[in-house]
């Protein structure tokens, strides 16, 4: 066995030196512990997975010509029974293809990866929400970008905020999670959608929206998105693209997403992904399909839908009983996350320790934020745990903030 | 309906723009209709997968624990099962782990990448093989760097070359596919393995070996692989790193590979992974791993290589037969091409579009080569037909020479 002690020093790309290891990630380490409540999480609800239905499709795609199509190589785009089965669930939310493509990508994170190859020179601008999605930050880095932050209010992010903003250069890209930013859960208002699309058309600037969340929408009107408002704002067509998951809808593991890109961009976009990857796992991808055709969805997302608003509400609920005005936040219309305010100035990365102690864990709101940070702001997850379960972890925080107001 | 007529010039970065469509590519298409047999491909026999085993995988992958593990968010490593397994896979292999870690990876492509993106910068030297695998220099490009080949003989690649090269710089990276070379054949001598690892520790350059076809020898003495000598090079472990798949083995569309690298590189790796997809697919994972577990795996290779020696036979006898002295190469011990040459100056490139026309579909060597290329080289692949289809495709890409010769 070699010694570990003389263990030389590796020459990093200058990129990958850049990406900061979380030290959220490190404390929130105790969160796993089996008698913590945690909050802290981003994961869906694992009881409420259609394991039944996942298995038929499962057999499905095993059985048709003894699988070849689920166990051989495939096509960098995607296979094309899940290719079909995604623009018909794009369809569904008004989306439609024409001058389009759909690539199928290793969750939408891949996505992301994948559109800021395809677009970023080092040095080059992306606009981001402020607070981000941290790992889309991290991406962005990778590629050797710089991100710009815009701030956000009650109509989500400020996207007016693009033309007086002092960028140091002409952005590449403006990246939004919408609706139910996380971890803001701002939804950008109609009003500046259409604004955004007209001025990525004016300075041709491409804008990817990000939409995890929108089919966990359970309250309020379901806004148009951006890729579907496009289609009516001169010119943005071309300049608009999108991504999505299965990840909140059917299952994480199964690591499927989607990018709808113009279709010049798609097909630059399919050389960079088949450097990257060659194609999505095709195994997935056929049992993802036989699942969509199956018809189980729309079932099984009013489940989740309604599981996750008994939850949310469990949550707010609770928060207002015992933090009252000290405690700050909107109850979001969908999505995962409460995102909230201490009134009284409470740190809450310094409260995080007190919290794991009193058996809760939550993420301090400063991790969210590449500089700047407010120390006052905590996200909550409100999906893996019961009510009861949200109800007492609730106590739990505030038994630790009332300790660390007293200490 | 917008027009496409009036499609904007996107800003693609400079290095998606780099990454060529492949022209070889294009005319391959042809290559997929039903009467062609197509010696073109890479894909494993799709006829022989274990889909019995990997059906009962599949079932108790979803059936523990209503399938949370393989339905859920998994960690940027891997699977703990998976990693598990092919820990003791690699191990029957001579491999062990101490100062390293082991990666799942989405295919080894993905490998590639993660490797390249940790290592490289803006116009870094890696040194690969020449002919070469194209997906791996697509991928070297697209991570800025500058792709330098060594020769080939009958010893594989002729690394003391890199003492005597005009290199443009210090390399970053060695990469090399061993054994097997795609499309060469060509397998690194255990005095050449000893004579690199050397290099490596005096100059601190990784090497990394691409290991897909080790599991498909037929003949001949198993060489160790560069990972498992590096263990007893002095400070060659250091500077050893390995990649395999389970494409070959069990079946593609898993998309299932794996990255050893020394632990410190593999920790940044893991941060570049999560950056680049989070994770690869839980589900594809857990049944991997259950597969492995159920012990089916050597009987099935047993099989896979004797269905292999059986076509790769016939197809080096029937060219023989046909060509005679017109056509030479070095019938290998595993793998899954032929890499030949035609004594008689036939330009391949020229020879693709007879050989379509007569019914059958080869890659002709220039393919291979980002610069110099000879033009008399073709691979044949003989995994995917039966030894009849393998004598008929044999005698139609004869009588294309003929006619061309006489043309």
């Amino acid at each position: 066995m070699s010694s570990t002690a003389d263990t030389p020093r590796y020459p990093l790309s200058t990129r990958a030196a850049a990406l900061r290891s979380s030290d959220v990630r490190e404390l929130l380490k105790a969160a796993q512990q089996a008698h913590v409540i945690s909050l802290a999480g981003g994961l869906p609800a694992a009881e409420l997975f259609d394991t039944e239905g996942l298995r038929a499709a499962t057999q499905a795609a095993l059985a048709e010509g003894a699988g070849v199509a689920a166990l051989q190589y495939g096509l960098t785009e995607g296979q094309p029974a899940l290719r079909a089965a995604l623009r018909t669930h794009e369809a569904g939310r008004g989306i439609d293809m024409a001058g389009r493509e759909l690539l199928v990508t290793t969750g939408s994170q891949q996505a992301l990866d994948i559109v800021a190859r395809l677009l970023l020179d080092e040095g080059d601008v992306v606009v981001v929400q402020r607070p981000s999605y941290l790992a889309a930050l991290q991406t962005f880095t990778l590629a050797g970008a710089r991100c710009v932050g815009l701030d956000e209010d009650a109509e989500g992010a400020r996207v007016e905020d693009l033309e007086t903003l002092a960028l140091p250069a002409r952005p590449k890209l403006v990246y939004l999670v919408s609706p139910f930013a996380n971890p803001s859960g701002a939804s950008l208002s109609l009003r500046r959608r259409q604004w955004l699309l007209a001025w990525a058309a004016r300075h041709q600037v491409l804008v990817l929206e990000d939409d995890p969340y929108g089919v966990l929408r359970t309250e309020g009107q379901e806004l148009p998105s951006l890729t579907a408002l496009a289609q009516e704002v001169p010119g943005a067509r071309a300049w608009c693209g999108r991504t999505s998951t299965l990840s909140k809808a059917v299952a994480p593991g199964l690591r499927l997403g989607w990018l709808v890109l113009p279709r010049p961009l798609a097909e630059a976009a399919a050389r960079v992904k088949q450097a990257m990857d060659l194609h999505t796992s095709s195994f997935a991808q056929e049992v993802a399909a036989r699942y969509l055709e199956s018809g189980r969805l729309p079932a099984h997302l009013a489940r989740v839908r309604e599981a996750y608003r008994e939850r949310r509400r469990a949550l707010c609920r609770a928060l207002t009983d015992a933090f009252g005005a000290a405690l700050e936040f909107d109850e979001p219309e969908g999505g995962m996350f409460v995102w909230a305010r201490f009134t009284d100035g409470t740190d809450t990365r310094a409260l995080l320790p007190r919290a794991l102690d009193a058996g809760m864990a939550f993420v301090p709101g400063d991790a969210f934020y590449a500089e700047g940070a407010p120390r006052d702001r905590l996200r909550l997850s409100f999906t893996t745990e019961s009510p009861e379960r949200l109800r007492e972890g609730v106590a739990r925080l505030h038994a630790a903030w009332r300790a660390a107001r007293g200490g």
